[in-house]
């Protein structure tokens, strides 16, 4: 074991303590890249599916939490700043030398001391029972984030928990991370406005003789610039403006074509969703009426969002807000999603789900309409939700852009 | 069941017939990214671990492989011309329109045609076992790839198999992943060539006044232009090259820093992995003297790569042959991994894999040398195993680099 001092984290450790409450858990385990980021403020990732990293959050909201680590990840953790956790390393690995006296950098003197005063176990499960036995849990019931940990290691850990049972806890943290705290919002603005600033730019480079794949490229590198990593680049010109999800690119946009954009991206392992439809040229009646319906039930989508309200009444009041506005056919799954960690976090804005929405939850509010043989609409806005209705991460006109 | 008709997929389907049969499996079922890229020959990716998507590849090699996917992915399987495989969908998702007498692309037509065709079932397990049942494998043990596969999910598909279990079967597709196909054997080399030829730019960036961070900055910038992904992309100079792992970049390169680099990225699919060393002005001896311990550990790992040789055996000579030529201290857990669809794939150049090398294999070989208040050397090429030996799939120089 190893102390760092510092920064929290972004968890709401109060509010996770609470769900660990009402499941009689002494702490979880996290297993997948978002929890263990959720759980230590920074991402740690593994280069294939054998090698394990566990973040394990104790119930008590002050107790510290602790990461897991193969021991060649512990330079990652001297360069980037995970602080106040606690460190548990398996499997070998050497780097020779010494500092004292010697040329270093803050990051290297810190390296040196983790490497001088932390202890290696024979394997995960190991280092992680050592962890729980220094934290006295033991002999109590866990959860385990079930979805990345090798079930090998799982059936090993269980063994030694009551009953010989991990309690499956993937939607437990789903269920924590419903509310976000204010660092997880500020993130959450971040990743939007560098979204939206890029999805500006590629409308402003629509042109007739433009390549989708050079929209899609200017993109990708902004966002690179910008410090953050693209995801799904859906940018559809003509007829393909149809197709929901896009990671090819055909097509040379035409005078009169529609684009659709759906653009996501993560920084500091948010995830920021953003879309917007522009034609080139005149619209037609045609898009016109189809965008104003998409747009009105957008509004109305909006106009539904506020604490308390289900996330079913929102889909509901949308959905049918387009039918009455110009698509009387509209079907939809959802109208929106929640956004975090993962692109589609906990709570579907769906028609059987009938959770309630609550201040600090997140959403992409989106109504999307798709039609083969004629094109393809979009408006995707993110919004936090606030004491008496909700407030905007995305400032883009919300407009049926015209180039 | 729809059928796609088209390009055969990168898998070694008669390799993996014959593990099918030493294992008495009647399928294999891939759940991980990288598995399922190898049974279809393109990935697909879920926004989240909610989402499920599998591959079935059958023992008998001329059945086609199946693909399980939510139905909002068939748009992606439309355009990126995945093909020679079975589709099976499962839970809603809503696209109108028709595309008769209308303005079309082909990745559209193709897309309306599959949604005509295509059936959907209630959700992931039922549409994995109707692909199941219309091969004719029931009641027959398979093998699932564990690692990514919900667990309840898994629970769900063992209750209908023989003994009530699935066979874990990721080791499986790992042991058939070993012996590359000549089409994969193509993109590693492709992969590769993108990556050195980055490297050789940053190698001609490096400078007195230059950050580390704008090397890794080109670098992403690069290797993003030229449609790949990059990942870990480790830049260090002065006393940071000694760092095993570099995620962050902090120190501006002055005259004598050594800069070690070791660069990873993904193109399509496969992994490229090369390390270099290079040094800003005149090298000092307690450089030159390490760097070559390393150049001739390295190269005695290569002198020693060919069919029938034990893995472990590559790992003594260079261990061996470094000790000897200047570095009577040297330590190391491995001097080279498998590479593919995992940056380590099946195999380690380790003391305790014994298992044999054969023609087809490819391994990135690397001897680094890391020493904190020093430096660290690096040297890192791709190799395939051939009949008599090996072929590279680097070609930069093998020296120090001098700027």
């Amino acid at each position: 074991m190893n102390q760092l001092n510092g920064l929290a984290p972004a968890a709401n450790r109060e509010r996770a303590s609470q769900i660990m409450d009402n499941h009689g858990l002494a702490a979880l385990i996290a297993t997948t890249p978002e929890n263990v980021t959720y759980t230590l403020g920074s991402p740690l990732r593994a280069s294939n599916w054998t090698m394990q990293i566990y973040a394990v959050m104790p119930k008590e909201p002050s107790v510290r939490s602790c990461v897991i680590i193969p021991t060649n990840r512990l330079g990652v953790v001297a360069q980037t700043g995970i602080e106040g956790v606690d460190l548990y390393l398996y499997s070998d690995f050497f780097v020779e030398g010494s500092i004292e006296g010697k040329p270093s950098t803050p990051d290297i003197d810190r390296f040196y001391q983790l490497m001088q005063s932390t202890r290696s176990y024979a394997g995960p499960v190991e280092a992680l029972e050592a962890a729980l036995a220094d934290l006295g849990i033991t002999g109590q019931p866990i959860g385990v984030d079930e979805m990345r940990i090798a079930p090998e290691h799982l059936q090993r850990l269980a063994e030694g928990l009551p009953g010989g049972r991990a309690i499956p806890a993937y939607k437990l943290f789903r269920e924590i991370r419903q509310i976000k705290t204010p660092l997880e919002v500020e993130r959450l603005r971040r990743a939007a406005a560098l979204n939206e600033q890029a999805e500006l730019e590629l409308i402003g480079l629509i042109a007739a003789g433009v390549h989708e794949a050079e929209l899609a490229e200017h993109y990708r590198l902004t966002v690179m610039k910008g410090g953050a990593t693209p995801a799904m680049t859906a940018v559809g010109a003509g007829p393909r403006s149809a197709l929901p999800l896009i990671e090819n690119y055909f097509r040379v946009i035409e005078p009169g074509d529609q684009v659709r954009f759906d653009l996501c991206l993560t920084l500091d392992g948010y995830w920021g969703d953003t879309g917007r439809t522009a034609v080139l040229g005149e619209p037609t009646a045609w898009q016109q009426r189809h965008f104003q319906a998409v747009r009105h039930g957008w509004e109305q989508a909006l106009d539904t969002v506020r604490p308390g309200v289900k996330a079913s009444e929102v889909f509901a009041a949308a959905v049918g807000r387009v039918q009455k506005e110009g698509i009387p056919h509209y079907r939809r799954q959802h109208v929106g999603h929640a956004i975090g960690l993962e692109l589609y976090d906990d709570i579907i804005l769906a028609p059987n789900d009938h959770r309630e929405l609550q201040p600090g939850m997140v959403f992409c509010v989106e109504v999307p309409y798709y039609e083969l043989g004629a094109g393809g609409f979009q408006i995707e806005d993110t919004v936090v939700v606030t004491e008496d209705g909700y407030e905007f991460l995305t400032h883009m006109e919300r407009k049926l852009f015209l180039k």
